[in-house]
């Protein structure tokens, strides 16, 4: 951390930037230019909150040159993580494409979906038991039942579940049914109490969505308040941002994914269904999305998508994700990885 | 709502539209115009998702006439709803001016504040117990001691106290300690699990903060749930938005306040400190805020803010809260209102 | 300027930035920390270019102390600058509320609006007679006829004209017609060889509004090109600026105006017509953008709003805007000023 | 264009909307509904001004359905135009990577940079003479001399040339140095007499980029200004647009790609350059904008990065060039296309 002091600060308020700092546990170096004074911070800053240093008299700029996270940092850990999920390897050479419907409907509806997300080719189902929705007066989510119906369904196939967690008192029964990746939703992207609890309670892998405006440094450190915890199982899932463009539901990232991929040594996948919110603009979002490195897609497919619950214009149907596949892999191939 | 058929759609299109909008429960009139078919849908709509009509085959747009909330709805209470806090009036002619420290630190700390809060004229006073940081390695809060300390400090002061609650597991003991305005942070806007419960087990008044980057439409939408649960207190509070912009921290939507005032009846307040994120820009945001219809405000102050744990540099102190209070006031009193 | 340089910078990188930044003509000063080299760069460095220097190996951070923006800086110039404006003076202690249509339409129409405008107790009249409309397809203004009708009615009232020069190749004629306030539309914020144009070819006052999209940094150096033309008479004009938000047209950043009266001694003034797109909002913004420290007001004004040409929904009518003045009026006397 | 009458319009106001419109040359269909009047405009609406019907008393919301804009649609011109630029093709089935560097320096470095653009395979070549700087203290480009430099470098590698036009008066002299691709800056991407001018004195193919923040429906509008003119040689730049993240400069909107292929028979190619503002995030976009359907690349190239006059940082080098041809030739294949 770097403390740049005013031109017009006093010796008094150098000596004070000194002892505050040194008083958070860490060393100090100062520059006396000709101009102006420069007082470096030197060792873990980390926890050396930039607002309370900035307060001081005659502060005029605090630079932060170490990165506030540190476990998800790749500084802490050079190689790429690959997380295991049940035998299924994310974040490696391989691409995995998580596919299945908005909502859990019905038991013919999920077993119609799991059959298509198996024929496709893809290794991992989705599927909402718990909607966060706008509205209080739309489905909410089938609940628990919905849990069960998706367990069974995705069972018969062999397909591990990835599923959203809202409600932290639901975790238990989120174990209980051995919900193989726990989804923190956009909305939750800073429950800290919410990550807080998945990071000390449970090894299951967690794909962290960002934000609906949340920056890569404050999705990084949403993370960081899981690894904290103890589980390191973090999957980073972009679905695009909040915008001014009219055109399509959100602005996918799709800087994001070299980023992260570089501040991050863990996996970094894309929704490509929520980001443009019409089925007919995955495609392209689902190719540029692996050409820029991602390690995945989470996509929302449908047996029958005009019938959807909910979401119903943006999911796609079995033979578009057959398709989508090919494509996904001839993509893949181009940079050295496989589907 | 209105749906507009594509030009091209056939009569079983048309005639598949009307089915699923009976099937949801409203009456339809179809109307067959020159070049392409409209059709409304009549009667209580809010049950109706609008994605799902428009993935239907044949629909090139649907236009949503009525709100999608209702509790909330200026429409169903044309009034202003005035709350009532211990006494102390929210939402009519006079204004309130709630003050407190960012965080509560220390009992000595709390008195202080509880005495400049009082000085200055303010009714009511804000602090936190549970703080919602970006980082997990910063300061988190006094938690339960911490609400403790603050209800005391009020108490002797008689101003009732407003704090943030973020775990739901935590409202039992908010309701333990008789908090008399429950604060939904920003981050928490739509944690639905949360709003649902301080919609059915208690009738405490909500500060709902907008979230980071939510519209103003999502925003009632949130406060419709905890409407929906039984609560009808509910205070929003403009917080400023992300945006481009790097000269302040958040851009304060000022234009926001007119627009609630207009679709709700409910009181709006702003927080000109977390908007700015400068104490020197508080002045300026607060007299903007009161001049455009606010019913209240939400400052940080700190008896001496440079010595403050968290967002030291937003804080005004005792002597500037008495200055503002002296300008809000006249404002106030320009547009027919007091303080 | 602060270059810190990486942890694992060299010698000979550190060498080779002190050199380039030598040759661009600064003095520098090293800094050899303990755990990183820091340059100070000393002298004038306004036209360093930070990119060249983050772009030289071994570099992690530029700093920048020194604003880029000079003449227009309050740093050269603490005093407020008043413009005057044939006679009336904008930015000192008397606020300017400037009204007029929309679109110069008619000469009827600009000889009523001149009279609402005299008779509500405005000294400035607005108008546009070339418009930048989105499409080609409509309406594209009045050209030089109009500017003939605007100056004839406003001289019969005595009142100096505003109005948007979009056209670098117009200049002359905006001289040969007298114009007394040459207005800049946002999207011609960052039209360089305008700017330069009306910076070294006339000392007419410039209203320069903020680009739809452009930070505040941005837009002092927009007003720097002016400047540093020689012409230093220029009002920045804050507009709205684009958000996600869709209850409004834009959203009104009132934040910037305590910014820039801190960074500029040039007037401020807000456009409430254009931020919020909508006539029933334009007292709420006018009355915060006053008792945020505006200088004036750029209000749309027409004799009979709904059958006005262009943008007819955001006008008020001669009636509203002597409330309006009313209001404006109360506001200023709060916080010194008069109207 | 539907216009939705408010449930308490009087008979007399929706007369007078259907008189309005009527006088503005188009039909109507009045459809009385059980609860609200709609109002239905059929023929060429694209005169009408939404504004102005929305601002009539007793409409509730007007909803266009045709497209505004006409000659660029893909409705006026269902198969992809084909833009010949001395011999190649821009937007059929061979994509072109438009290469050289920020702005013209030397005639060494250009004569460097032709060769490596090349050698490269790229078969166009960019270089800016007039750059449009935020600073008017920063170097302003090489001006006419520099068009004469890139004119001679690319002429001895048989190179069409694409190079900025910022000032309208500059016309003349870039059709005298036969620049075979005008590109107009995101900056003047609203400059309306620029693009006027372009549209109707040649019919050099023109680059429109996208403006800061502009929505792709303002970006279609701009274009139908060009083309209104008489000239239809349009090709579309997505270049990034603001956000709030400020982990790269501009956030790309890779989602701009099929939402453009779709509505418009025109061109579309992306600059990855100035979207990231980083050389090392120049390979991720690229191949993300090729994967998602665009026609072409717009990328920045110098012989020697590091010794940039200007944007240093965002250039890659020849080598790079040669490695990011490989890639995009590989996605191209996958999805039909080659290099």
């Amino acid at each position: 951390m770097i403390v740049v002091m005013s031109s017009r600060a006093t010796g008094d308020q150098i000596e004070r930037v000194v002892e505050r700092l040194q008083a958070m546990g860490v060393d100090t170096n100062v520059s006396r230019g000709v101009s102006r004074t420069v007082i470096g911070a030197i060792g873990d800053v980390t926890c050396v909150d930039k607002d309370v240093i900035r307060a001081l008299p005659g502060v005029e700029e605090v630079l932060r040159i170490q990165k506030p996270y540190k476990i998800v940092s790749r500084d802490s850990h050079p190689e790429n993580t690959v997380i295991d999920i049940k035998g299924i390897p994310l974040g490696g050479e391989q691409i995995q494409v998580i596919a299945g419907p908005c909502s859990v409907e019905t038991p013919e509806q999920m077993r119609a979906a799991a059959r298509g997300v198996k024929a496709a080719g893809c290794r991992l189902m989705r599927g909402g038991a718990f909607k966060p929705r706008t509205s209080p007066y739309t489905f909410q989510g089938r609940g628990v039942e919905g849990l069960k119906m998706f367990r069974e369904a995705a069972d018969a196939e062999g397909l591990p579940i990835v599923t959203e967690l809202m409600d932290v008192r639901m975790l238990d029964t989120f174990l209980e049914y051995e919900v193989d990746v726990i989804q923190i939703g956009t909305r939750n992207m800073q429950n800290f109490d919410l990550l807080k609890e998945v990071g000390r309670s449970t090894q299951t892998p967690v794909i962290l969505k960002r934000g609906m405006a949340a920056t890569i440094s404050e999705w990084l450190m949403a993370a960081e308040y899981i690894a904290a915890g103890g589980n390191h199982n973090i999957i980073f899932c972009e679905r695009g941002v909040r915008s001014f463009e009219r055109a399509y539901r959100n602005m996918l990232d799709v800087t994001a994914i070299p980023v992260l991929k570089k501040e991050t040594h863990l996996p970094v996948i894309v929704d490509p269904s929520h980001a443009g919110g019409k089925a007919e603009l995955v495609p392209a979002l689902s190719y540029a999305a692996i050409a820029a490195g991602a390690d995945g897609l989470l996509v929302e497919m449908h047996p029958t998508p005009c019938e959807a619950w909910c979401d119903a214009d943006q999911a796609i149907d079995s033979r578009q994700l057959q398709d989508l596949m090919a494509h996904v892999g001839g993509i893949a191939r181009v940079l050295g990885r496989s589907v």
